[in-house]
């Protein structure tokens, strides 16, 4: 198996997804190419390792480029601007497709750039982490941050295709390969005990990059997602189960700066706490708690929020969180192992205890 | 009759338009507002004038403003970051409503703003200038100017409801009556050559400002465009149509500097330019031509280009213009009064002649 393909099922907007390795070759791209435009936006640290390759991939027409410097940090207004500056500089037309090379920075921007560009042109990914090829490969999210806020301006706009290339994660740190596992156990938690207790028994190999599991956890991470989005496409109901750990981990995020704890990392510690409240609703039992931990210790990922926020940090960040609805708290937390829910029926009192716990639940 | 209701219809994102007389009314907009949150983005001009009277109309909820400086030269991603900065220390949430109390600049930003702000949130037009009244309420276009071109950021968002009221058209200046003037006749010349008779034959009332003839004039181009708009939501067609002298136009307003020419003003130049090369085509005579320079000189507004404006710089400036594709320049051309075509079916010469005649065709 070099290459799998998975359909995102969204009727006039529905598009593939390729899995695997050998993905940068002409025949994966050049059909999803409408116009005779294309400008890839990439970082400093991407563009170096896979630019050459994915142009080589590209038919023989004009093909414009904008590298961002890399992180969360330019992920606002002001890089996204030179996107812009780009695309009307070199006078890029309706027909344009916009490609992102990079990870989820690159992708949410390049995304919210195609989106808004002449009020909306094609859009293609070429996700290089496997945060973002497990993340933002599927459901249409994009966007760019505000001082204030998070993905605060943003729209839902759908690719033409996605290239999911293991070979990219070769290059990856670490640390963001464990910050991409924490998304990939995230599936298993809110939907599906099965692929939980794969993930355990393959964590190691996963860590060790094992391109083969490595593509198999990507296929059925997305798979999850897509069956999830393919519900809710415009994140009304059932979708929020994918921000599990999330609310907590957005706060972490804002409270250390963004960049400081990568995203990933935020969300198994928000994981862990969403967790923990879980257990003291009497809907996880202590096993399963342990057992949420030791998959998130064995992906070398962190199980607990930093030192130096307080109860207080956490309820002042989540309250501007887009998942408070008129005021009231609502966070994804988990009724079994495989099975999460979207609910705001916890007391301020059971909160306040997993905020301020010494050990877990 | 102080109102008629027109539905536009699309689908899931149906909303209906109120146009007459004594719209500020409670009942009028407290059906159209979900949350308990709403943000009123109005300008310097017109705040003064209507917004005590549009907060009045609201139920007893959370009202916050932003008052923009008033002109096209602030539709850009600065004063639109006003508008997120203003929703983000409020802690708007998604369930806000974004009210926007003006013309077409605050329509396209506040519209913008409502698309863009958390992926999308509820928006209430409330036009206040004639132009807006018969073309920002229909068709779902919002967004910005950047520096190398006008609308080139943007999405597509339809509101919830739009209150069209004439009362507020008798504090519009004289100049932007006329504006305004140059997209109703469109209707006709596009469309509808019985609505252009009755333009003709009634231009003098207009420009007088009699409510019901304006009323009855709003409402019939808002029921043109919406026919319009709903066999083509996304312009993938026919909805092209409803830019007869914008490309032209544009070129105008991008020459000439954003508003030293009123938007109208040079739609009005342009459709004369559009005309004139229709003739040329033998798609119009010279009866046809007339015809159209007559009603607008009626409605006050100007039937030539800019004496400063050279073939070149029209050339120039057209070739950036949305309509544009694969490098081939599209123009809406008239096949006959009330029938227009989208065509590159004309040669660079008989063009060229257009752009440099002394007098028209």
């Amino acid at each position: 198996m070099t290459q799998q393909t998975l359909n995102v099922d969204l009727g006039d907007r529905s598009y593939p997804i390729f899995v695997g390795k050998d993905l940068f070759l002409s025949s994966m791209l050049a059909p999803y190419i409408r116009g005779n435009q294309v400008l890839i936006v990439s970082n400093s640290t991407v563009a170096p390792l896979y630019m050459d390759a994915l142009r080589a991939a590209l038919p023989d027409i004009q093909i414009d480029e904008v590298i961002l410097p890399d992180g969360e940090e330019y992920k606002n207004l002001t890089y996204l601007n030179a996107v812009y500056d780009e695309l009307l500089t070199k006078k890029h037309n309706r027909t344009t497709t916009l490609i992102a090379l990079g990870g989820g920075v690159v992708g949410d921007m390049t995304g919210y750039a195609a989106a808004s560009y002449q009020r909306g042109v094609n859009f293609i990914q070429v996700p290089t982490t496997l945060l973002s090829q497990v993340d933002s490969s599927v459901g249409g999210k994009t966007g760019v941050n505000h001082p204030l806020g998070k993905n605060m301006i943003g729209a839902f706009h759908q690719p033409q295709v996605v290239l999911a290339s293991v070979d990219a994660l070769e290059t990856l740190p670490d640390r963001e390969l464990s910050a991409g596992l924490a998304e990939v156990v995230k599936y298993g938690f809110i939907y599906d005990e099965a692929f939980l207790c794969w993930l355990e028994e393959n964590m190691a190999d996963l860590v060790a990059r094992d391109s083969g599991k490595l593509s198999q956890a990507i296929y059925r991470s997305c798979e999850i997602k897509a069956e999830v989005v393919a519900q809710d496409e415009r994140e009304g109901g059932i979708r929020a189960i994918l921000n599990l750990g999330h609310t907590f981990g957005h706060a972490i995020e804002a409270n250390q700066g963004y960049g400081n704890w990568l995203h990933g990392e935020a969300v198994a510690a928000g994981t862990m706490m969403a967790a923990d409240l879980s257990c003291r609703l009497g809907w996880l039992t202590r096993d399963d708690v342990k057992r949420v931990e030791s998959v998130l210790l064995a992906a070398n990922l962190p199980v607990r929020p930093p030192q130096d926020m307080s109860a207080a940090d956490f309820i002042e960040l989540m309250s501007v969180d887009k998942k408070v609805l008129d005021g009231q708290l609502r966070l994804v937390l988990l009724k079994g192992l495989g099975e999460a829910v979207v609910t705001e029926e916890f007391s301020a009192d059971l909160l306040q205890e997993t905020l301020t716990a010494d050990s877990y639940c």
